[in-house]
């Protein structure tokens, strides 16, 4: 049956791409799926695959089409989680579009790659 | 605890991309979190959030740097799902980076966004 499978997230640098988001999501790279141009990553818990991350050197797009949203359940969460994160090599992204209240904070992983860090508490209307 | 909350995809129109994403997928929308700039879509088995649709008039990137790859389990399911897909709305690209004998297709959604039909009985290197 068709299935989601991952995401897969383009970068110029495999090892600081899977260094960067094995530890922000507490995931493992699969070695026997590692080659110059492609990683995947699976959730530590062994549920199965999360991520893929393939050689890409397509510029890094400001507001991409398509971009992954990370969840936490609280505020304080969502500023420790932030932090941690700029911590392994995120920035903080100077977002143009945030609305008055935002749920939801944009950084950009070492690649560039923008996401989102989203506190379900404030996002009940689902709009971010 | 942080997590991979979903995959969000910018689209021009939202019930379109909501129609053909839930039937692709078979997921499934969730009204109380419909806005005119957002939908979140849901596994039909009740396991939870898939999927977000986020208004978005960015261009289409043809080389995007975040995609997502589709599973299946077999070369035959490869070619019916990929044939159902276009029947729903999709488009095949003509991919100009298909390596020799790829074990994925490469198509986009109603909106343009593209993303991958990976046969998993061919993909055992993972390189996609």
């Amino acid at each position: 049956m068709l299935r989601l499978g991952f995401p897969v997230i383009g970068v110029t640098d495999i090892p600081r791409a899977a260094a960067f988001w094995t530890a922000a999501l507490d995931l493992v790279s699969v070695s026997e799926k590692e080659s110059p141009r492609w990683r995947t990553l699976e959730h530590a818990d062994g549920s199965g695959p999360a991520l893929g991350l393939m050689h890409s050197e397509s510029p890094v797009e400001p507001h991409p089409r398509l971009h992954l949203d990370l969840f936490v359940d609280t505020t304080e969460e969502q500023e420790s989680e932030v932090a941690r994160l700029i911590g392994l090599g995120a920035s903080r992204v100077d977002w143009d579009l945030y609305p008055p209240d935002p749920d939801f904070v944009v950084l950009a992983d070492p690649d560039g790659n923008r996401f989102c860090v989203v506190d379900l508490s404030q996002a009940e209307s689902g709009s971010n």
